[in-house]
């Protein structure tokens, strides 16, 4: 059993913190919200009075931080973290931030006398709860195995994507094409429900033919044709409109600096955009079909 | 068995109708090209000397036309080929058309005393032969039911989509869907390649997480990646840019016409309209990726 | 002074068969609606009882109809008008409708021994009401020169664009592109706004400047810019959202047949799709400004 | 006669260091390159050996950099140039950068006891050397009239946007609305040549309709329109693609930034990126043209 410093226990960061606390770990849990870090510490994680006391005598620290301006705020600098952790220290960053400020706390990890994995999620509050998360992991594979029996007591699947940075860039292009898929199948659906056919036949169809694609497999964007979506729910719950929306601006960042070309992923982001300004920020994400509708706000 | 009148024997129509005659049943063939008659008379076909004689004494006819308005020169009009069937008999359109058109074919047959269900396919040239095309197929059940045995000859799935046109609006919502499909996979695995990751390692990620589609499933566009699809052999055989394009070009006219809105499937569109022009209108719709890099021509 | 038939008295073509009227030619009026008949009469024209009575010793007609299918409708087939009209009667069609239809009238005219031009307008009810309309005309120079004397009435620019269809293309061509710059426009303003940029300010700038064009000149989106905008009325008067997305639908049928690549206009169309679907198709269509602010409605 | 040192000498800020020496300015001048400096010091301009000597004892300084971490890493720091700066002198920054940096630099030159306008450029080398460029100024007024005698010897035109960080926004919305402009034009001569108009008659159309446009103006992209455009002269000189791709990303990072919609402007991106990576870097942003119609190559 190991000791870890747990930073950042929002939504996320607190069932991951837990979890970690259940599976027999010393949990070191700090927070700016006191009231978080009480729920984690009643559940068997420590409190910790500061970030500086979190990582105090612990191998691994995770982190999970809103953007890449508070992990390189918190980590690097004189006076940054990554000078308080213990020499040989593992920092697994599961916050959802640009590769290059991954790729950056990473070398001055390694600089400081520590290590760092750039480990973000998939699956949402449930995932995090259950303990089923996606981890999407960049850095050296001797540190990845390392991480990897904290990663499986957090989650259910494990990638191994490259080296420092790789993984934001694999979630970064995958929810970028989730995001198209989504817009995409919700013009099928659409479209097709404007030329008289049921959503549900045409679903079952796409699904079973080339037009196949996880969308149509568990998060129908169709009010009604699967009963667990969010579709269903008035698109309550979910993956919010504004975080897909921070994930198509990192891809959009990413593509300028590299010059790429995501004429699709550009477009879902200027659509996502528009939705959220539209009111729809907070609705799940599939409720995009609602604006190609008209039926938005 | 039946007797079947088959018209349109091309790269698709030649190998369903020999799929036909192997069956035991009596096809009649017809085409405007002699070879192309010849070819499938070898097989097994009875050789028709005109579209007239084709349908003559047949419960079924089966029709594999390149558009809309050769279907319904070929049916419609006062000389048209309905009045020429037998009274009763089964036309089934395999034909890629829009749906408006399928529809007054319909409702003509119908007046003629016939009935027609639209069917078009998927599965391309290898799906033909093999006898493992997807049918779409829009009518009354009991025409497609009735239509169900021939269909199981050529085609391995038989979806039925609804009444008159619902095939046709169903492959091209599919098709629309697989469009964006490719374009979105091609612009993920390219901005991730831009950033340094191995094109392998993402795609086995993103087909195993939200990102999942047929076309990471089974028809990569990044060469090297997966060893039988066109990417891996120049972008040769598959199914090519320009059919997909007239596919693109079905689903924009038929938006258009309800008022429709496909963001993603309209710039689908002029993607490959551009792609097309720039000389890739024979290559596999893979090879979109090749414009995103710029090393289209 | 000539004899003029003039069929369709709308919002367009009643003031303009109004201005005929009021320069001392003899305009034989028709419609459905017998109240637009009897508008047109009282001020000046003849009421026709019949579209037929209307184009009775006429040596112009003068059509203004919603769409292709209206004016092929009227003029084409076995009892088409143009088999009523006089010999060598020159037909001025006015309607926005597809190139195709206005060349088969074109050459069915010809046929029928008679002529016509495609003569669509630009400067909506105000330049109707004002005899200030731009005409776009396509057909050959005799006709066009022929018809000039009329079409001074009614317009105050005349421009001979081409052959049979060549009014109607320029027509569309040019309204795609104003389209374009009302979206463009509006969104580097409200970019602008949202970096601290006053409106006006930067519409000055603009209009100077390499981004200067029609709409910062005459037709600012922005409330408060341009007093006479319909942007400083709430948006109303003007050229109507739903107009533009019909000649958007025509541009994008026309890009789709001719296999022409116009990623901007076709994004276009959708854009104002989305807009009218969502509650603005009578909107003035510089209304866009407000579906990328989430305002729409 | 000022005394000003000028920082980057190339394209842009060689004739335009010159032009100020040859109305009688003490210019001091530096760049990385020698030669650069030497071509201005035979113009009349003093060479300085340094940046920081070039600054000394100057009551402007003018700098003419790549891009914002050029201007970041030369005034900023313990060590950046605004130390050595004459207390009040006044840095006018003609770089086309994001504006944020612009603003960095801005607040702080004050607190260094200086004062900073962001003034970048429009009119490309030709401008520079005849000194009719464009100036999009930001800044307080005070400081802005305190430039103008200067800006009035390198430009034709100044344009105050507003406060610190408005010229460099209104540089961006206004080179976001020319590209949308550009491509927008190209998509509709392309469209009407295709259905058999003539770019030339096409052009007067639209640029006496709605449609009008500075591209139409004095730019036009279709070959032999206009004899003196860059699209008679195979799209060579001009403002290279790879420049407005930079210009264009700007704005794309400030919509991302801001979270505003910019759909064509995004679009406009995408499509120089492919332009660009296609091998058309270096030649006129008017040939986008010819992307449209697959010739890029």
């Amino acid at each position: 059993m190991a000791t870890i410093g747990f930073i950042g226990l929002g939504n996320m960061g607190g069932p991951m913190a837990i979890n970690l606390a259940k599976a027999g770990h010393t949990v070191q849990a700090f927070d700016l919200s006191e009231a978080a870090i009480k729920r984690v510490a009643e559940a068997g994680a420590t409190a910790a009075a500061s970030a500086a006391e979190a990582v105090k005598g612990a191998e691994f620290v995770v982190s999970m931080l809103p953007a890449g301006k508070h992990v390189r705020g918190l980590f690097l600098g004189d006076d940054g973290l990554l000078g308080q952790m213990e020499q040989g220290a593992l920092l697994i960053d599961s916050s959802t931030i640009d590769a290059d400020s991954a790729r950056a706390v990473a070398e001055a990890a390694q600089a400081a006398g520590c290590a760092m994995i750039d480990a973000p999620v998939s699956g949402g509050v449930a995932g995090a709860e259950g303990g089923t998360l996606t981890f999407m992991v960049g850095g050296n594979s001797a540190d990845v195995d390392r991480a990897r029996p904290l990663l499986e007591v957090m989650g259910a699947k494990i990638f191994h994507a490259g080296d420092a940075g790789a993984g934001q860039v694999a979630k970064m292009c995958n929810n970028m094409l989730l995001a198209i898929s989504m817009i995409g199948t919700s013009e099928a659906l659409n479209l097709g429900v404007s030329e008289g056919l049921d959503p549900s036949v045409l679903s079952d169809i796409m699904q079973s033919a080339s037009g196949g694609n996880w969308v149509l497999n568990v998060y129908n964007p169709y009010p009604g044709v699967m009963e667990k979506a969010p579709a269903s729910r008035g698109y309550t719950g979910g993956f919010g409109t504004a975080l897909m929306l921070k994930d198509l601006g990192l891809a959009a960042d990413a593509a300028v600096k590299c010059g790429s070309s995501t004429p699709l992923g550009g477009l879902a982001r200027q659509l996502y955009a528009m939705h959220a300004a539209g009111g729809s920020a907070d609705k799940d994400f599939s409720s995009i079909l609602q604006m190609l509708q008209g039926k938005a706000q």
